[in-house]
């Protein structure tokens, strides 16, 4: 057994003096970010950020701040796992404040633990600001609630995008766990997904979700049956980043959505950028 | 198929005049609101609050907001769920911006369904603001990922209070997912679900810990393999609220705590509300 208690600081010599904060930069909308994550951008010495951090949200940095995008962009290939690694460490040399900006929240599904990992044994400081993760920004949005009394008491989350673990995805085990599924990362292999679900004994009229851009303006919600999501979602066009929503909890969205919730307004997002004027 | 384009607006008349805001608070430590919901609470006419939602959060309302606590405390049982629908409801009618404020998130064992259903069907406006959830905030504080890559892709949240849910928590199936499991309000039932865990086929020595007041300053980590996780959460006073991580994601959070994370500051708590000051 290891108790640890939290707080209390000890002087580190011979360390980097820069401090590398893994900051999740919520799933969109920048009225989403946390206001530590936010006061962390505005203070950014160098801004290391993935693809899906929106512009908006890049903008509360310094002018004088150095930003490097190191994400995957349809047609080229992202800065490989082992030179952000490196970039970080190397970053926290020359500045005080590094923040490694990352979409949703750093520890689902966005590697922060290796980035922690690689910190922490070259010696460099380092704190993890949680995000809201794409399946909270989601559910918020469409109006889906991820649990549900009597019809949800958990909620699965899973990358689609299996290469991204070297353990295959057990979607059997998966489908079997009774709970909502909130898939990441599905949308190119829906049908697949969809049918080894199908295949590990979910019905065929599970009701399902895929909501396109989530938070954003231009979010768009799909739903049909399990049987039918992959061609319901293709017909509309539905484009990455995409969030799959899989169980019985659609159906109350959908009981939720029939009176209609407010729409999200733009004002929201200008006055979220007031509240951060200095 | 059923596809919904978020946006546009239309006069909604005989409704009533407010707007309730189903609101996630975050895990606790004021610099993990959003800041969405920080311009919500300073703006709320009625602010309906849990237990969980600490006064440092709660000091952020205008002197002049009706605050009404609804929380469970040990000793009293909480406003049953039908009085806070009904509640809410009547809030709406005579003010224009209610908050509903919520620990974590409010579609994540927050019961926001049931009351996005009641205001829906009452034809009140509505709209839901995501929180960090628990594990997430617990994750990022205690420096453990809840999915890393080859080691867990999925990460399932679940109760451990069954009688939120009508339906049995499925242990057996949940243990045979494969990722990571994050239990939330599972202390008291600790000794029952590691031992379910156990018999439904995960290792004695699956690496476990137990987050208690994640992300506030008397945060404490405990972790133990899970034949010994019960006993060592009792013999270190773990007190709830307290988040619940099992998997090998623990052990990565082992190794990156190794070298110590950046202990949290109070500063930061306090500069959280100097930027909210109007």
């Amino acid at each position: 057994m290891i108790a640890i208690a939290e707080g209390g600081s000890r002087a580190r010599p011979r360390r980097p003096r820069g401090v590398v904060h893994l900051v999740g930069a919520g799933p969109g909308d920048p009225g989403l970010l946390t206001l530590r994550a936010a006061r962390l951008i505005r203070r950014a010495d160098v801004l290391v950020h993935d693809a899906l951090v929106g512009e908006d949200i890049l903008a509360l940095a310094a002018p004088a701040a150095e930003r490097i995008d190191v994400g995957k962009r349809a047609g080229r290939r992202g800065v490989p796992q082992h030179a952000i690694n490196r970039l970080l460490i190397e970053a926290a040399g020359r500045a005080r404040t590094v923040v490694r900006l990352k979409g949703g929240d750093p520890f689902v599904f966005g590697r922060g633990g290796e980035e922690a990992l690689a910190l922490a044994a070259a010696g460099v400081r380092f704190r993890v600001v949680p995000g809201i993760t794409a399946a909270a920004g989601a559910a918020a949005s469409a109006g889906i609630p991820l649990t549900h009394r009597s019809l949800a008491h958990a909620v699965t989350l899973v990358t689609g995008h299996e290469e991204e673990g070297g353990r295959r995805v057990d979607w059997e085990a998966i489908a079997g766990a009774g709970g909502t599924i909130a898939i990441y990362m599905g949308l190119g292999r829906l049908e697949e997904i969809a049918r080894r679900l199908r295949a590990a004994g979910l019905a065929a009229d599970t009701p399902c979700a895929v909501v396109a851009h989530a938070t954003l303006p231009e979010q768009r919600t799909v739903t049909a049956p399990l049987s039918g999501i992959a061609r319901a979602a293709a017909a509309a066009g539905a484009a990455a980043p995409a969030l799959i929503l899989v169980g019985d909890v659609v159906a109350v969205g959908e009981r939720i959505r029939a009176h209609g919730p407010v729409p999200r307004k733009r004002r929201v997002h200008r006055a979220a950028r007031a509240a951060l004027a200095p």
